[in-house]
């Protein structure tokens, strides 16, 4: 069914492998952000689909040349934007191996192995996140789909189905948007979803919380689950995860927290305690692909008693019967959305092998460390204001210089950002805090010199000071 | 961050392809079905995490030796059970490449290329659908999070949110579990999910399911989805679409065709009339790692009007501001329950480019043939009868020798599969049909021979011949 015999192939492949890293050793030489230009895109649309095949070579130059480049390097060194990609070349590797094999990771009887490596990678992060021995999990595209997950779960568990409409799940103003979606996926309304105010810290305030729970029990609705971040998007902020507790214990709440982005730092013995708390919820996501080095699309979500997402989301058709094993050997697909599934564990397994877990906690306090120089770095120079201080290896600020308007130090942060996007050296955006436009690093690749974080602040500077004396921004 | 120079690593990631090709071009002489045993279970829990790195060619090894070879190879040209996975080595090629990159396909600032070819893609799809402009549509990882997403959409443009503790949806008997499964997950009460019987052709009952609609109506209930299915995992059977396309027209009701398996046969000109009335419907399941010879995971959702699916998913979150663009390009975060995204497309792209689109339509049409050759042969031996015969690569059977009950014939049937699985020769599974354990095969590899799908049907009856005479079933 392939047109050049397979050999061949293989050593297009290999062509491939051996030039892409020779290239990827030169990223830094890159632009981060790139999109594709007029001509580009003319040209990919013009291409349509052939009725006679095209060498593949010739597809694969095609690639090369006008797809690949033109794409925002999430894996550069100096990205720090949105929630960046560093992946480890051992993941990619992990890829290449899992898709030979196309390994469907459902059921026992189609990966054996490869299920049970799931049941491991997930064992060893319930170990890193203090869970029972009950506790179990499994590999999602996402974050978002592991928020998801987790939501289902809890309604399963906390709602009877004639109570789904007298629900109500809190969130804070800093909760990442993808909880709200996920609710409003699972059929809430959205006045079933309660948005408490965070502290100057951006952290969930707890007696808000308690008080609006207090208040939805004596309305007649039904609390039933509270998401506390470990992590935030914006600021790296982490909810008082035992306060919280401690509340969800007292009103049988399930507690979820949304450790996308921040639960890698459980890997790492210094910061681990800063997560204290997390052991006692409920369930956790955990996104690989954020800070653990994999490449996209590889989250994690955990939950404290597994049969709790057996009980939510397990089907027997009939076509399947044959492919049930007994319990002891899991099947994946009873314990999530989906029913095919490919081996996202494996490329984790093997990065952890051939890195070791010091190795990863080590890379994860680098970037720790990197925001903090950040930080470091920008309180040397002028007129720069810290919105909120290194957490998590995130840091916001903004250039303030006297004589301006709430508005126009809006405007000129944003051109401070845009301008430096232009230069292309590193990508800095912008976020919303406290109704200001601030600047936001986000610095969690592990190769990322104190040099690169220092000189992307000189950088700012010295845009900001050049626009501010133009004032081109107004 | 790696451990070795990665020119070494690349060296070793070179080794592997050259390996993994020439393994797989041996293919036929593996076993369909492998399954861990006991040792290789304990020596694989036995492994943990070190904190240490372990040399990356030791972990290669490892995964060869240990995992790969212990799962059922969905990929087998004699794989006949459930829906066979038969990878295009093209599509892997895709795969390598796109992780190579982490294209990050959530919005056109991250991945401009990627982004417009996904919206190519999707196009074609469309065209093959015989959708209008204005539709459109992307890729999630699985036919169970596309056809909820679909429904998500369906709830989104027919219900309020007042309205969803009374909205119904109508599925048979034999529509695929991950539609009810997805309903559910929705928040959907069990009591809101409808099923039809039906026909003896295992087509849904279009009068049963007429007068049901209108039950629920005059209830106070509101019929808001249908789900049709083109191509039952079952039987391969077509649910009338054109019918049940003039009732949701006539009572407002969204149309979601379920083609996860089946809609790949618009891919062919000369099937392509099978599925008459498709072009009516208001959303499509289509999944490529089914018919379409991709690897894991690639499934697609359309959707005739892609705002319905903007208007369901769509949030705008303030750290992405700087990441909105203009509506010509296309945020797939916008259009589905992820954020970030894979960029599944590609290897498709890169599939269709190199194969010819004639070329996919030959191999699908490879399959229609055989399961027809499949019939045909079954046919030829004593005791054996067709159940559901050829349908979209799809046939049932059953051994009904003379002088057993019901319900040893389900024992023999099933014993019957087994025997074959112990053989190793091919995989063919059993399904229940009118309460009936049947076998099922499901031929879509475009590489099997007639002789081998022969040659299957001898051994199924020398297997069963002997089964029966030694009575070893009961
Ligand atoms: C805290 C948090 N939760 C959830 C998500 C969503 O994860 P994903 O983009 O993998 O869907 C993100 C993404 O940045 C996040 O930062
Ligand atoms: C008709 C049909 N719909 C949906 C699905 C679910 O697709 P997936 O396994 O990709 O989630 C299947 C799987 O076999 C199917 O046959």
């Amino acid at each position: 069914m392939n047109q050049e015999p397979s050999q061949q192939l293989g050593e297009i492949i290999e062509q491939f492998i051996h030039s892409f890293i020779a290239e990827n050793n030169n990223i830094r030489s890159r632009k981060v952000i790139n999109t594709a230009d007029g001509d580009t895109i003319a040209h990919l649309r013009g291409i349509g689909f052939p009725k006679k095949g095209r060498p593949i070579q010739e597809v694969v130059d095609e690639m090369r040349k006008n797809v690949y480049p033109h794409q925002t390097f999430m894996q550069h060194p100096r990205f720090f934007a949105l929630v960046p990609g560093p992946m480890s070349l051992y993941s990619w590797l992990g890829d290449i191996m899992t898709s030979a094999y196309n390994t469907h990771a459902g059921s026992w009887m189609l990966s054996s192995s490869a299920s049970l490596l799931e049941g491991e990678v997930i064992r060893w992060m319930c170990d890193q996140a203090g869970y029972p021995n009950t506790a179990g999990g499994l590999f999602l595209s996402g974050g978002s789909l592991s928020n998801l997950t987790a939501l289902a779960a809890a309604r399963n568990a906390r709602l009877s189905e004639q109570e789904y409409a007298i629900g109500t799940a809190y969130v804070s103003d800093q909760t990442h948007s993808s909880v709200a979606k996920g609710l409003r996926i699972l059929g809430f309304r959205g006045d079933q979803i309660r948005k408490i105010p965070s502290d100057k810290n951006f952290r969930m305030d707890v007696s808000a919380l308690e008080k609006k729970v207090m208040d939805d029990q004596a309305a007649g609705m039904k609390p039933f689950a509270i998401i506390a971040t470990a992590g935030t998007t914006n600021t790296g902020s982490i909810d008082p995860l035992n306060e919280i507790a401690d509340l969800c214990e007292k009103h049988n709440i399930w507690l979820h927290v949304d450790g996308a982005y921040g639960a890698s730092i459980l890997a790492s013995s210094k910061y681990k305690p800063l997560l204290s708390g997390i052991s006692r919820s409920d369930s956790i996501t955990w996104d690989a692909h954020k800070w653990l080095m994999q490449t996209y699309s590889c989250s994690v979500v955990l939950a404290k008693e597994n049969q709790q997402l057996r009980n939510c989301f397990s089907t027997h058709p009939e076509y399947l019967k044959d492919a049930e094993t007994n319990e002891e050997y899991i099947n994946y697909w009873d314990l999530g959305p989906e029913l095919t599934r490919p081996a996202r564990s494996l490329k984790l397994w093997v990065t952890l092998q051939a890195l070791g877990t010091n190795a990863v906690g080590e890379a994860i306090e680098h970037g720790v460390q990197l925001a903090e120089w950040a930080e470091d770095e920008i309180k040397k120079h002028n007129h720069w204001e810290i919105v909120s201080p290194a957490q998590l290896a995130i840091v916001n600020f903004r250039y303030a210089p006297t004589g301006l308007s709430e508005q126009e130090l809006d405007s000129l942060n944003k051109r401070i950002s845009q301008e430096m996007m232009t230069n292309g050296y590193a990508s800095v955006l912008t976020t919303q805090l406290n109704g200001k436009t601030v600047l936001r690093i986000c610095a969690i690749h592990p190769d990322t010199t104190e040099h690169e974080i220092r000189n992307t602040i000189q950088l700012l500077s010295n845009i900001a000071r050049s626009l501010n004396e133009t004032k081109a921004f107004l």
